[in-house]
């Protein structure tokens, strides 16, 4: 199933070129995204089947008439991988002559949750003189708290997946505030569920800035995958639902500038593109 | 006034050794404690004289017949100064050997929100052969939403302050990471709110381990004061009401092990111990 947040932050469920309320089948708060997204992951073993009767007979919204809005809008933590694919890491060591980044030597980082965006929304480059990149990578939403959860239990905390950009400014600061400007965590298009997702860590991923292809992978070079990296994590610290944990990006990483579209692609979710300005 | 969380959750005045619940009169719910303050703090400048009026006759709990609890217990992000007093940068610089540990230079960083705990309670070591160090801090709640402060207007978004230890595993790993295992951000004892604290940039912090005085400073020798650090914060992303913002520690950071009793004090806030154990 896929789940997607729209216009005033109600609920739906795309089929096709189409959305479909659901709110009111499962009980949406619009006032309260966040709250009422935890409270559907922990009743969707029993929803799933009331939305699938539910929305039999609905009106299909085309998606195109709709704003989609950033699926997980307030979570309590964003973690985050760092230089988790072969690749990037050679790229990454290269570049800034640092033999030391490895996902195993740097752990994890954390963005601020007030850095979220959504499909169609704008980046905003608060440096006209300083390096600002893009950064492709799946992510996925914890459907339930998790500690100390190894990596073959991951997939039973993980409600979906989506895509997301891991904007970030270059340069010696630390990465918590290199990647957490307002605007630099566009999310999207919707939650891929994992019962639909099947297996994220052997998917294809892309990205484009405008139409050239910058960034071309398949998550199985990831170094820690999706299941290893949630190990990782919930070793260190509680995991709540709602969180989204986001696993690296792969090579080609590049700059940005204002009046770019940066498209994001993977298989089995879907894509979209957010726009990009100086603040 | 100092606002106080206690027992299961309700909130309270602390006058002289006891606490009064004022709960039913602020309109609190336990369920939603960080809600509930967010509520309270943007109804503050009306419920002050309520609250004082309501107390008068009140009963009084003996602080010690309760238990406190972390006055800030689910921030949106806690975002931390790395290296902000002049004497703990020399200490950090000559220990790793590093002429880039500055504030200017690092920005900031953010540690998980599920580290937090309170008053009383136990820091869990996660290694047993790791060095994991307290660092004493005044840190503070932002009371509404702030983009782009000025120094010069920052005391107006803050709603009180705390004391804060920063539980820190040295090693190469990211700051995140070494920073935030549940337990690591000890808080409290209660929020003194900033018409009774003052200037915060002029009080004494300490805190000992045992009974061993390890760090003692004042505020004032920090290289950006609350306001100013509020100001570099801002900038970069939007802090959001109920925020946790924590202003580094001074020199005589050191190692806690099993058994240790922490405790902090603040000038004009108060004090409060937490237990350390092993995992």
């Amino acid at each position: 199933m896929k789940i997607a947040l729209f216009d005033d932050y109600k609920v739906g469920v795309v089929k096709g070129d189409g959305i479909v309320d659901v709110s009111e089948i499962v009980g949406w708060d619009s006032a309260q995204p966040q709250a009422s997204l935890v409270s559907l992951m922990s009743r969707y073993g029993h929803l799933q089947s009331v939305i699938e009767e539910g929305i039999s007979d609905a009106r299909i919204i085309p998606l195109q008439a709709v704003r989609l809005r950033a699926s997980v809008p307030y979570p309590s933590k964003i973690v985050a991988a760092p230089v988790n694919y072969y690749l990037h890491q050679d790229e990454m060591n290269v570049q800034f002559n640092n033999a030391q980044y490895t996902v195993e030597n740097l752990g994890f980082f954390l963005k601020a949750p007030s850095s979220i965006i959504g499909p169609g929304d704008t980046v905003l480059l608060p440096f006209r003189d300083r390096r600002t990149d893009h950064e492709a990578e799946i992510a996925f939403v914890v459907g339930r708290d998790a500690k100390d959860v190894p990596a073959s239990e991951a997939s039973k905390y993980i409600f979906g997946y989506f895509a997301l950009m891991d904007i970030t400014v270059r340069g010696k600061e630390d990465r918590p505030w290199r990647k957490s400007f307002d605007t630099f965590t566009p999310i999207g298009p919707w939650i891929v569920t994992a019962d639909e997702m099947g297996n994220p860590n052997e998917v294809d991923l892309k990205l484009w800035v405008n139409d050239e292809l910058r960034q071309a992978t398949n998550t199985r070079t990831m170094i820690y995958d999706c299941y290893k990296f949630f190990e990782a994590a919930s070793s260190v610290m509680t995991l709540r639902a709602g969180d989204i944990i986001t696993t690296g990006t792969p090579e080609g990483v590049g700059p940005i500038v204002d009046g770019d579209t940066v498209r994001i692609w993977i298989e089995r979710i879907g894509e979209f593109s957010v726009h990009v300005a100086y603040k």
